[in-house]
């Protein structure tokens, strides 16, 4: 049987809300005071879920020893105590809503799994991010297929 | 890729679970407390999750200022601080329960989306309603499609 | 030592915001939507705060057994499910603000605490009260001293 | 239409991660201080999702009361407070991780659910459980059907 | 009697770590990550506690909306979406510590209390700031009295 | 100005209600299930507060790095994944009640505060254990003044 297995991670980080496609005046518009300049900032929450199933040894369908390690790898390591904006490599010219946040860090999460976990073993399946308890964004990979590119 | 954006709105109101089609007897069996015939109140959320694909202008799944404005003008404003019971149309011969409360406000929201969204855009996904944080309802609309109707 | 010990306990209720020496349009005025006349409500949580000395025994400053029930008697069996406009004796012809609200739990559970408690015993410290998560308030009972009256 | 009924339960107990099949130092190096042979503990969380239809005239997809008599049972009355490594039959040679302890309880609600409910009723969908409130593991019973063995 | 009435507030805010009395070396030992030169963020919370007798015709300690729209001027419109470190008079040349955000907030509150409430009004009792849920600070405006300076 | 600094942990334990001086009827009739001869566990949070001037330069009241080695060394290794009744030396002949186990904190920290902290430095001020979110123990310390036994 299948069981999906959620981790939840937390950083605190800034950015601003800003299209580089549109004026100024579009993106005050737009984003209202999340286009301040100089920016404003949140306690993110980030879950991980993955699928898999219970390896029937170890009760266990996923080593969290290693899942740990790769998100603070690849996300809060990178993200904790940041600019988004400034400090983030894919929000350098990029805009940091809540929707592009949970797609790079899907992206990032996606890029190395498979130097993690064997074709075998659990898939990445979603992850959820609260920008606030008010503002939440899933994605689900559909986009990219792990152990296929 | 298409995501999944969730905003969580909260509102106070009042209610009473009352069956209409039942006996007096027959609702203070199946409903207890809850069929109090002053009615007792509670804070309610109410998460709604929508899909959509990310504007690469924008950066958003969807236009949150029209969103808001959308769940204010057909689910807040109208039960915000009321008794559902006496002044929510559709609770006026009915009954309240999380079950209907949840098909209550997806429908609302459904009844005019294509008004409000194109049919390219956004689509309503789910309604999520907590009556407390132990008692939890959710539809996924399947009973009606947008831009179908 | 002295030690402080807390119990929270929630119910759910409906309530009016109404004073009774006002016109009903100073009410409107004042109270806004909570002045609305078929009522709204919360889900209540009251916090009972106790100061006692830790009994070398048990370990404890005060019988939880007692206190829960004491509570259940006076506050939550009937406050529970309830309108307290029209079900709470002190609310009939009076203001379930949260500021009355906390003062009649106050009230309620100092007016018995000698027949629960003996004088040597645990004393009533204060209660607070979450109408929300965002409006609280808290009284002290410094009226109003346990063993005096 | 479907809707999707979800009721969360809490109860304390202890456990101790320990695989039967792993030396003492594999386990050690496995789940770290998790395998403290004398164990540690959770307030552990229980969300229930059923799938049912919405009673034209209850308004309601389950009967609660059933639901809450069911899940005291099978799942809160035999875990509450207890040992879970030592007092439930589960776990006595098995292994209580997030994920196992999903399994049994979505097992021990399956195993009588056709009992308690009939087959047009409400179908048991997802178990979802948090051991804190960032470990959280969901099972959704597709090994075992129900109305089927 | 006196009550004690909370109100919480959040905004979301940008800040940076750095001591302008100490060198850059001494900066990052201090501060760590939190030093970081371009900024990191919060959801922060702010809980305004007030002292007041409670009205007996309005059943009220304080003027809700009054207070409301004092906190609104004076700490929420000029934090909200703010970068603190660039956009706040007192933190230009300063550093928002917890504990400096809380004294700000305080004296930013003080500074017009009396010319929202009466000398025999409410009387500002306590500020308490979440950073995060688990880094808060306390004031309590022992350093200034209303309706003294 | 004194500020009030406070900063939440979180460990995960296990406990057994038994009071040694009574008869195993009498323990049971006095802690109920908690009495359960294997014990049953945790997510405790306890809060620890300060009360200290804020420091002009550094706009800190205590070092928080300091702060947080000292409640690890003396509070957070030594509980963190333990049974309290077989590992944690105050227990082992003793009774780990919310009031116990807020007392062996405030006195584990205050034994050793002075050799972290200097007289003129902040004072711990008050200990706040949730066993559950409704179970709450606050020591403010009086027993036994720091920089005096």
């Amino acid at each position: 049987m299948t069981v999906h297995l959620s981790r939840k991670y937390g950083f605190f980080a800034a950015h601003r809300l800003h299209a580089p496609g549109l004026s100024d005046e579009a993106n005050r518009a737009l984003y209202g005071k999340c286009n301040n300049p100089n920016g404003h900032g949140h306690n993110y929450e980030v879950e991980v879920t993955v699928a898999g199933k219970v390896d029937p040894v170890t009760g266990r369908s996923i080593d969290l020893n290693l899942l740990d390690a790769l998100c603070e790898q690849q996300i809060l390591a990178p993200f904790r105590y940041r600019n988004l904006n400034k400090e983030v490599a894919e929000f350098l010219t990029g805009n940091p809503t809540t929707e592009n946040l949970a797609t790079v860090v899907d992206d990032r999460l996606r890029a190395v799994w498979n130097e993690w976990f064997s074709a075998a073993g659990p898939k990445l399946e979603k992850i959820r991010i609260w920008e606030t308890e008010r503002n939440i964004c899933q994605v689900e990979g559909q986009g990219r297929t792990q152990h296929e590119s």
